[in-house]
């Protein structure tokens, strides 16, 4: 007799860790699984054929959105193993879960139409979605499995960027008319037999699918049955339209705490509804790609790419930061006489550089974030940069005022100590300009401010703190 | 006759930015609000009127997330101002909206009884968590405000830390017993005339309250209304603990696109619920700290904040910032005799350490996200450092070959190209090692691995390329 397991939040964490444990602590799981190796050539049989049936049990267990993490947290091999084990009929699912970062990994070993049969498993905006977005080209073949009254919709879906509410909204809702009673919509629901994933509430339209209101299904059941939908509709619902930036109608969701949320036409036609997942699907993307972005990593970077994969995606930053090291260093070689004359600005000016770079980032991670969420208008921008300027000056009269002390007491050198906090002043001031400015601009040049922004206000702290440093001394110290 | 507004998100989203920019581009209005100056004292009445009653309007239009939105993007004047206009009963519901950023300055000017009053309005789940982390201690005056058997629940919940589970927790959840018929449950429901918000599923609970399994709103609707509540529910659902980390509850509701989930104690008991509301905010708040940590900014500072606050948050990654430079520098100023007798390094090694920092700062960002996003498990932890490694390796020779051969053609000297190309691999490699064993050894000491990262591979990689460079020049250029 076995205990019943609970099935709670813990229990299936483990389960994931125990699969991954199984799976790249043992190269011989790998290469039966992969049919490299069949089960006779194995040394310690026995053992292999439990951690095999052990990973069956797992893959077998596991629901698609487990099994898409455990995939994207192995490398390629051990991901083509387990991908070999799950269902056609998950698949879909599974692909549906698993972020962008995994499906050339994922679909490089399936024919088109085994790809189009493990689409069929899913909704038709998930096909769709899907169908969109994998790197490989199925349109057609999606378009020919559909009825051609579906076509169209699909063709207008598509012309939906990624990032709006058109790309991601759902076909499947329920609507009702505004004159029948609840007894009539319980009735319908119960004849339906089914609703879509997360329904918190039905759309009531008018014969020209124009949105009149919203039935929660809380409100159905508190009511009397007797009561019109016309009666107790919220009839002046938050609606989106599918051309909102889908961050955008992810701070709404959150403001609002909404489950799910129309999508309607310029005329107010109801085309389809937002629902809670995708939203926090959105979330976790944008604020992912966010942080790769300031640092210059691709966003479409795996953790467990092969080494080929990641040095191409990310050559274009080092390129980027090597030539702006590049400029940093000729300008210390303008100044190599001073240097050749001083050479303690040599070990001196890192400290200016490194200063500066901190209270860059600082600044400008918070820019960044603000813009995010919004926080920044046209009104307060003034604020800002005075409020920046503001700390830089104190931080620089502090920590520039420590290190001149420092600096006059090393190398018994007033003039040289004098030199380094004004270098440092200045550099802190620099930063923080250029931290609210760099962000502020890309905004204003329509693009995005978290793309290498990291990589950009270091170049000018570590140039300009260079130049300022060893400009003062040759005007001062010489 | 005026036309009846749609309510979509993006009028919304104007309406905040029209109150942004009337508070933040007339002082007078500011000044007006605060009572500094009377409304006859100004230059132009009549436009400030109107303004100051559109500004009254907004306030009293805009829902309290709106309201909380708007007062984090607004400096301390701008923001009492605003606040002055917010009515008591809403107050409790933007305080519960709006970041701890700016809870400081909300409450700074109201009494201990005021806000105890204005948390009269909210949930008791909701009152405890405003009392539990707002900056004053209210706990004493919160206990006395309710009946003696809410007391011992309340100490209990006040006992989790702000990252689990149990401080998340509502206790606003509906209970039916498993033998009664779904007619039972509706009429109940009536009964009750309203539910918790976000209710997708009650709970069916025995009568020492333990969870027998959870029967959602849909299933109410779908079956037939004699089926007994058992038939229908789901026997088997999945449960938190209040002792779960609520970032892991988070990942676990987007898998499973969970809108709520019940709280369970070790014996199986209903203690409350989690909704989908409270982990979108998790979800924001964690990547949002994430972020800025790892850039060495406190979670604490309010891009609005005024100087001497943000001087004070930032002080003190400014200064670990400030003795690694130093470090560095000393680092450099060993080799001052090496330096003297060729200048060219000076202008040549901060590019050897820029490199270095680029690449350890896409490294342990990457790392970062995936141990945030439970992809890295102890099986593959040597594929990870191999394969940095090797994208070290590669870009290293690649890279580190063609500023070699700049630097050959540039100062004419083909050993100080060798060195700067053997620097740049090494320091690479160290890159790259680091960047993956700094987060990883922080997880094991049981730290956050965000905090401070870049900060501590920037002055791993300085110091270490200035090191390895000036190092090998002393041994193959002198």
């Amino acid at each position: 007799m076995t205990v019943k397991t609970k099935n709670s939040a813990r229990l299936r964490d483990e389960e994931r860790a125990r699969l991954i444990w199984l799976l790249t602590t043992d190269k011989a799981i790998i290469s039966t699984l992969l049919g490299k190796l069949t089960l006779a050539e194995q040394y310690d049989v026995g053992t292999l054929a439990d951690d095999i049936a052990e990973v069956g049990v797992l893959v077998a267990h596991l629901p698609p959105p487990d099994l898409a993490d455990t995939l994207e947290a192995l490398p390629s091999d051990e991901r083509h193993a387990l991908w070999s084990l799950v269902e056609s009929a998950r698949r879909g699912n599974v692909l549906l879960e698993a972020s962008e970062n995994v499906w050339d990994d994922l679909i490089d070993g399936m024919s088109d139409q085994e790809l189009i049969d493990a689409l069929q498993y899913l909704d038709i905006d998930e096909q769709i979605y899907l169908v969109h977005h994998l790197p490989r080209n199925l349109t057609g073949q999606l378009l020919a499995t559909l009825p051609p009254d579906e076509r169209e919709r699909v063709r207008q879906v598509m012309r939906y960027e990624k990032n709006r509410v058109g790309a991601l909204m759902e076909f499947g809702v329920i609507t009702v008319r505004p004159d029948v009673t609840l007894q009539a919509v319980q009735r319908y629901l119960r004849r339906l037999g089914k609703m879509p994933h997360n329904t918190d509430k039905l759309f009531v339209t008018g014969r020209d699918k124009t949105l009149m209101g919203e039935l929660t299904l809380t409100s159905i059941l508190l009511n009397d049955v007797q009561s019109k939908v016309s009666e107790v509709m919220d009839d002046d619902p938050l609606t989106f339209s599918p051309e909102d930036i889908a961050e955008n109608a992810a701070r709404t969701f959150e403001r609002d705490n909404l489950v799910s949320a129309a999508v309607v036409d310029a005329s107010g036609k109801l085309m389809g509804r937002l629902t809670v997942d995708d939203i926090v699907d959105v979330v976790y993307e944008e604020t992912d790609s966010d942080l790769r972005r300031m640092g210059g990593l691709s966003a479409e970077e795996d953790v467990f790419a092969p080494v080929a994969k990641a040095v191409k995606t990310r050559w274009a930053w080092l390129a980027v930061n090597l030539c702006t090291a590049f400029i940093a260093s000729r300008v210390i070689d303008g100044f190599e006489h001073t240097i050749s004359r001083l050479v303690a600005l040599a070990s001196l000016m890192p400290i200016v550089a490194g200063i500066g770079g901190n209270t860059g980032n600082q600044t400008i991670t918070m820019i960044v974030r603000a813009l995010a969420l919004q926080k920044i208008q046209p009104g307060n921008l003034s604020f800002l940069i005075l409020r920046e300027m503001g700390v830089a000056l104190v931080n620089g009269l502090v920590w520039g005022g420590i290190m001149g002390g420092v600096t006059w007491w090393l190398y018994e050198d007033r003039a040289l100590g004098g030199v380094m906090t004004l270098a440092m002043v200045l550099n802190l001031l620099v930063a923080a300009l250029m931290g609210v400015l760099i962000p502020m601009t890309m905004v204003k040049l329509g693009r995005d401010p978290a793309v290498g922004s990291s990589v950009m206000i270091t170049a000018i702290t570590d140039t300009g703190g260079f130049f300022i440093f060893l400009g003062l001394a040759t005007l001062f110290l010489l």
